[in-house]
């Protein structure tokens, strides 16, 4: 039993949608019927074009938000706009991530370790996340299959690594996993239709990958529309009891 | 083969130590005379009069430093003054860590979750390990064995968690985990003779446990001097092979 198909009228949250993943996101839902709604936050209207323009094709079906989730009153106030719409969310699914910024590079060694940019990663990557938890909770309390998916990766996971450096991206990642374990297990008790998960989405020619390709071999580097696709056939295959897990693209758990 | 046994007049540095385990750890090395010298930081000398009292007693063995493991300048400092007496470590343990105090409380549930307190528990419980690793780098380039142990905690283990809860605490630990595995990762490149390990404690008698010992069976709450005991046994133990992992007090391997 796959999870959307089992959902007529759903509605979705994709968050981090200017561009890459989560723009893909955006296009493939804004075409699939099962779908009703789709609402998507950008956090800069200037790098968010592409997204803003789709709302001229799809006038009833998107809703683009401006929201940075490092504000926590920007996440209510996205909430409460989606809450004046719909009663409940089925599908959502969190892009947001940072690699490397004009400001910051991920640390190739100890020597580059800086109490500030690891912040920034653990506000950005693991700590957007828990407040997106903390306030959708209502939004997923109904009774329907439902699935809260944030995007992690897999030099998040400890046993895998093997290689070292990335200090604050790898740290984040994993407090990410642990903050949606934790989510995950409080959902349970809150909304226990509702699988919350961790997915890697393998290494997708985007912004964030882009600097690192060099040594990625053609086959493992994925397009966009091929990550998005494998992705929303990892999310519709899942089972109650995968909530809490890790998943890897090819729909495989990874260890943490 | 130990690893302390291994060794004649080892340097020692202890992190944390105006109470609980730190504490408890500086006295039992000051008492072992494979150990010539301790290094002990404080945060606050209001708090750390028993720390300070030793020095009477060991005035050429124990050298105190005051210094705040979230402030950088404060351990460039501490560590240039180490290095002016002595160019080698042998043991270094970081025993800080947060759990609670007159500001803060673990998050029982998504409703308790504020960025303000997850940063400061990624500070102090994650960061300051990585800048200690950054700044102590150079005393461990030599080729005697050694060890770089922090304290972390088995509810820092993601695949083990399944009551939730204790969000900030919980996500920090396990950042502090993939860290510290990077750590290991950089110095068996710089410094292969350095064992770099996170350990869990138990239970123990302390400040930071004794809100939460309601439910915790007298037989799994240890005393300061026991879990001291215990944590010594597993450093003293430790082979090469053991570098990047997570051990209990038992000396058993923990899961991520």
């Amino acid at each position: 039993m796959t999870l959307i198909e089992n959902i007529k009228n759903a509605n979705s949250l994709i968050i981090g949608t200017s561009q890459g993943i989560g723009l893909c996101f955006v296009k493939k839902l804004l075409q699939d019927e099962r779908i009703s709604k789709v609402y998507a936050t950008y956090r800069n209207p200037s790098n968010a074009e592409e997204l803003l323009s789709l709302t001229d094709e799809y006038p009833d079906k998107l809703t683009c938000l401006m929201m940075d989730i490092t504000e926590e009153s920007e996440i209510i106030a996205s909430v409460q706009r989606i809450s004046t719409e719909v009663s409940k969310l089925h599908l959502v699914i969190n892009c947001v991530g940072l690699l490397h910024d004009e400001n910051l590079q991920p640390e190739k060694s100890l020597k580059q370790i800086n109490t500030e940019n690891l912040l920034r990663y653990f506000q950005i990557n693991s700590i957007g996340a828990v407040l997106l938890a903390k306030h959708l909770l209502p939004l997923f309390k109904h009774k329907e299959p439902s699935v809260f998916a944030t995007i992690s990766a897999k030099v998040g996971s400890i046993g895998d690594n093997q290689l070292g450096g990335w200090y604050g991206y790898r740290a984040s990642k994993a407090a990410l996993n642990m903050l949606m374990r934790n989510v995950a297990i409080e959902y349970g008790r809150s909304c226990p239709q509702t699988i919350v998960v961790t997915l890697h989405p393998g290494t997708t020619d985007t912004r964030l990958s882009r600097p690192f390709q060099r040594n990625v071999p053609p086959e493992k580097l994925f397009s966009v529309e091929r990550t998005v696709s494998q992705l929303l056939t990892v999310i519709e295959q899942l089972q109650a009891g995968d909530s809490g897990q890790f998943f890897s693209w090819d729909g495989s758990k990874l260890p943490w």
